[in-house]
């Protein structure tokens, strides 16, 4: 039952042709969810200025490129992700506004680079392997409307790069940490700012790092208080958390 | 807004004070669940003739009683699992009707006995020491209107005493059995019989056993087609399935 | 010692030539199973309009047609599950009356479309990642003779979808519910219906879903009662089990 | 070296009793901390109507109460986590101004209501079970000057209760979903809402839940895009990043 | 159906009044196993000279006492493993053969101290720490007719002890060998000696033994190809088949 | 030092050369290694018509070949484990005498065939899938001198499978079981006979067999007495201790 | 065999009484091991001025005090780790020298207060819960004869207090880190330092620290190159390496 | 503000240009790290005699050559671990001066071979799968300036190759000690020396294993107390303590 139906029951009640008890039967088993509008608001709400995101893995580069197309044709900014060389090469022969960023695998439209965060997302990592976990948090947080303050490989081995940026830290309004290994950096950087973290478990490691279960631990366990955990490798997660943030 | 409050608008409409669209919008932000009537049908055709359950384990005694006494207002039959004896001894005296079973812990108030599933379950274990787990399972499936034929002590490792008891267990509509340790006996069961078997891992066993792991992953690893399972010891859920089962 | 063998022996015993203490010898020393006929018939009845079952996986596409020939000539229909193209390639060309999906690598041999069971099926998907698993399922359940009822793509994050098809859920006789991730969807699902529920964890998610761990785990777990759960990505098991409840 | 200690410095440079390299040399040995102005002005800001934090595990109840009695000399606010009855008992004594939570363990002293939170954090929980945890981060949010909508008992297996309480998730301007077992309730509240999520795994459950780690594999897996996560039972970290976010 | 049911069928047969169909009709439904001799004669020669078991870990005192006493009707040896003070002394009142072994928890009852094993079995422990564990598994040995050569605290960080005790591990016709921590002694026994090894990792250690799981996995993969392995703790399946193997 | 050495060293005491002091110093810094005989006897011992093993993983074509050409010049039999098509077609040009078995991936020599085993060793396996497994342990224990009796694809599902073989396992003085998901076939058979039980976990399986972990705790937790176990897939080790116990 | 009676060997060889021949036949048969000086020396030399430990848990008051006694003949330093309160009363009662230090349940003999090491070792730990195990650190190293700089509570989440110390820190030898939940400092001092750091996860946290191991597997990732690693709570372990090092 | 902008800043204090409340005003928000020197000369002092090192996997063959050739300029010594025979074949085309050594993985650039630790490395690995990692630990002392004594394949098994080995392990004044499959060579070399030992686990192995946990549960288990350990494989960490160990 949409709209028009519920509006021609209620004609028929004000003609008469149906009285209110009958009315109300008929609505008890009209499932909720036909109604619809509220959740349309509701989502339009949500989804204003966001990008669209395709998670490419396990998507042949066709499908990727045709729900993409789909996608732009309301959104002018759409965000693909963990796309390989060959879906990339696919995409942007049929949508040239791709531009496509190997080290993270995003391809990302950006029509629309509307600043609407009110300040700035620090995304930091901690090594160079972690990189592209970083930029797939960056890229995503740039296309929801924010400012990306990027820093990049200040492992907590050499504290002294940690707090040579300690100012820029700071000046943040919220903060992505991506570190791998022991996934140590998110506690002090969270130390160091007020701001929340959003910490980034990343797979990069080797033997006991278990594909970042280490890090991941590690940062759940966090002896700083501001900290939070997204999914190991989920830059994604992160950034579209950290602009959520920066919006309120 | 309650089916009153709906009637009235419908009324309104009816009168000419309220128009369709105004109507309409009104619904639109009302939240579906004040309606109400269809879920509490529905939970009244799920329910019908099942037991209220309580699970005792981390409320205090008088709270289970107090819970107890109030359900048994609507509910000739109602499950308390995992209670202990000060519980129990607690139950008993403000409600005379308590059975306690101290094996398993359960307490029941079993005021209708008609029995509404369509054949037998069988309530099998594989050690003595499982039998906690079996009877809250035997329990449960009673409570619910079923007649239980309970087997115990039939484990792989004795496959004559398995054997003894094929008539029996090939008589039954759907069959729940339940192990520790290795939990290889629903495999076994589950070659012999064509109808459901509902595996309980339980957490009988030391060591490598971990609490019932070793269990739970031999059940979901079964080479008999025939098998699902639930958690460690979940003797409740797999009565209560198994009288989901019986009653189709 | 078949049943010619033991006729005989009764026969001599009859006719003098064996005493009844030398015939119980005998018996003693005879295994078991050679007797065999209640075992055959008790397969037969479990059978009866069951499709043969061939795990591709590990065998060469030779030895998966072979065996799917000899199947055939006692059984109208035979899956064949986790076959790549190269394997569905041969058998077709062997045997054409092959359909290959390659989604999730079933093969079937649907020659008898009898409807045995009783009501209909509910196959259910959290995403479309989850599709390969939700199909092999449904594959399974028609081959044994059901209506299945297939709900794609309403993951527990958009509530909506899920609620948009809450009639239709409620009208199978038994739901079976694919997700990966975090698994939540069998519980919201087990809170809808009053039917059994199987819950089929997928491999479907990256970095803490530790290959569909999570997904395990989360369905064990479940709050809803009527869950129970098959092995990660066993839509075959699922699939099999719902059958034989929508028999009874 | 404190800031008096660094301004003689720069006096006796000035009175030419230290040249330039002498002082830079003094200055090079001289830890960086003891300048501490920014350090502390940091903190200052940091802290600002941050309540004081006790971790009561592991301390006696003489040292618990010390600690107290020590924060309330600059702090208004100060709050105590899992604290006994028995410690509870001891610092009510010695600090009358303390209010003891048996449910959680929390003892605070709120001596400054303030609000000053710009919206209200949401703090839901699946079962009464996680009401524990939930209380936790509940008043870790009033102290640090928030208001709290607690909504409790609203698990996904009964989704209408969740749906019921939609318009007041949809009006906070950051949730804290506490859940044991499956943990699925950030997933389902996180699809509501279109503000940030902090997931709370508890340790509610049994067999398979392993403690919460169930609970926390699937929230780290939430197919929900603004949720994170905490470690296992951990109310105060959740309610702590809830206040840092509705200060923003 | 018993022998004499089974004789009076061939007498029937024999007499005229059962023809040999009927007969066979007869024995098709008849279940296997009450046929029994087999069966019992196979266990009576599988248990000659072998103790009766009773693990007392979740029984009573009184359960476990009848229970020996009715096992010692037939058996002069019985064991009664992991029983604590309380049971020893409920059981050596009621039955005063008993012997309680209050390093290992276990009873015994040893009627019957024939040697039936043809070598010595070596029964070898790392640590003092580890000598419950040996003990069980001594114990078990000595009730099942075999001579034990218990070497004691000969942990592979002081080599020179079990480079000493070599001759004594050479002359052993099988050894078990009981370790906590890493587990390690079996490899090298194992090196020594061209006899079959039984490791039986102990829960002796603390944080990264996990309770013996270390200890599993080092025997698991243990370099020597002579060694077979037991679950944690179990040394009464290591005395066990360590006897087995000696009466080979 | 060797015997020699250490003789000409008692020659110089005997003709006063060197004083006793002086030569138990001398002795006092010998590597007692360097005496070498009762090793080397003990060895000879040891490996009395055992064949020498390669472990051909991680190893080249031709380092496989030429440590199996040294190896033959004192061994009449040897055994390669895990060589794959290319390493097989290398030595066997290099070694005419090399059988390839590429189900397993053994090469052997098996120049000696005498039989030195005193019974049978019966090596069983639950599907077709673990045969690799079960034909690495019996090629071992052919090679070792023992007469293996091979039952295959008699896994619990299946049970009178089993039983129908019953006879032959009781007939075999020590049985290797093989098996993947569940593992549960050697607490089967090891009720069933009463001679040592070998089990070897393989990792054959999906999802929750987590490469045969399932199958390797369910045998570990085995409720037969007479079990024990090796690594995963190891068919290697477990031919080699049944052989152990088949010569004693 | 003693050293006497390999001379009492020499001299018979030297007075022709045995020839060569038999005295290496003698010598062919003699463990090596009673020949013993080099062990005796090397132990001795190994063991110069350190003290005797005895591991209490799991032993009885009165056997840690008598084995303590007898250590105490020959030792003047012994360490006792792990003792409760009672253990400590009952040794102090015994051996009046005795310092019992309740934080971490040492009690210490310390006889010889000799310095031996060459520098400083510095133990330092994250919090105050991690104590107890820094604590066992620093006595294990004081009784083998080195200076100790104790530093507390420099955790990682607030980095100032750590920079604070860092002339400290890099004057020390060695260093000894312990720290719990996250187990973030070993890598931010490998960092700061370029000496060995021997890192010590401990049990401290909750939830997803499970029990230290999030600590210890964040030290084994460390990606500071100076770090290494002991068992959860083994601050013995790390002061004894920590004083063999410092003697260097 | 680097040294020189400080000293001018002195300057204008001293010509009373600038008084000291503004110098002390702006030093406050100067950050710390751009002073430097302490940092500089302390890193010249760690690095003193180090080589550089490049972890080439994750990284293409022109970026770890240009990595290399900056590094070269500074420093003699250049170590690039984990690079494939690619990899190797660019960098050597490039800088000739590279040597490949294709077990470990390693590129090495040795152009200063002064000695500068105090005693030998023992490198030591059980079999000779594990002398990758042992490769690794040897070059990087090496490169570091210590002379090392690499003893290969002297696995627990065979104990007497340890044995034969034992005083070449003693001369050594730190000890590597590289181990797979069950990890035990660290427990007996440690118990074995006096000296520190570093354990290193590696991935050698299958099945339960699980890549090299074992070995590492193993290592952190040690009942020899002169054991640490450092991550799976994790050859050059080893290596790099060993060498700073060795210069003390």
């Amino acid at each position: 039952m949409d709209q028009d139906q519920l509006r021609a029951l209620f004609e028929q009640v004000r003609r008469g042709e149906v009285d209110a008890d009958t009315a109300v039967g008929r609505l008890r088993h009209m499932p909720f969810e036909d109604l619809g509008f509220a959740k349309i608001d509701h989502h339009r709400g949500l989804r204003h200025g966001m990008p669209e995101v395709i998670f490419a893995k396990g998507k042949t580069p066709d499908q990727v490129s045709a729900i993409a197309e789909k996608l732009l044709e309301h959104s002018p900014n759409v965000l693909i992700t963990r796309a390989d060389a060959a879906c990339a090469a696919y995409v942007a022969q049929a949508l040239p506004a791709a531009e496509y960023m190997p080290l993270s695998g995003v391809i990302r439209f950006w029509g629309d680079r509307t600043v609407r965060g009110k300040g700035t997302i620090a995304v930091v990592c901690a090594g160079t392997s972690d990189m592209p976990v970083a930029e797939e948090a960056q890229v995503t947080a740039e296309l929801m409307g924010n400012e990306v303050d990027a820093i990049h490989d200040i492992g907590v081995a050499g504290i002294h790069r940690l707090m040579h940026n300690r100012e820029r830290l700071t000046q943040a309004r919220v903060c992505v940490v991506c570190a791998g290994m022991e996934g140590a950096l998110p506690s002090v950087v969270g130390g160091l700012v007020s701001c929340p973290v959003i910490a980034v478990p990343t797979s990069v490691g080797y033997g006991a790092s278990f594909n970042g279960l280490a890090a991941l631990l590690g940062m759940l366990n966090s002896c700083a208080s501001n900290v939070t955990v997204v999914n190991i490798d989920n830059g994604f997660g992160a950034g579209y958390v950290a602009s959520l943030i920066n919006r309120l």
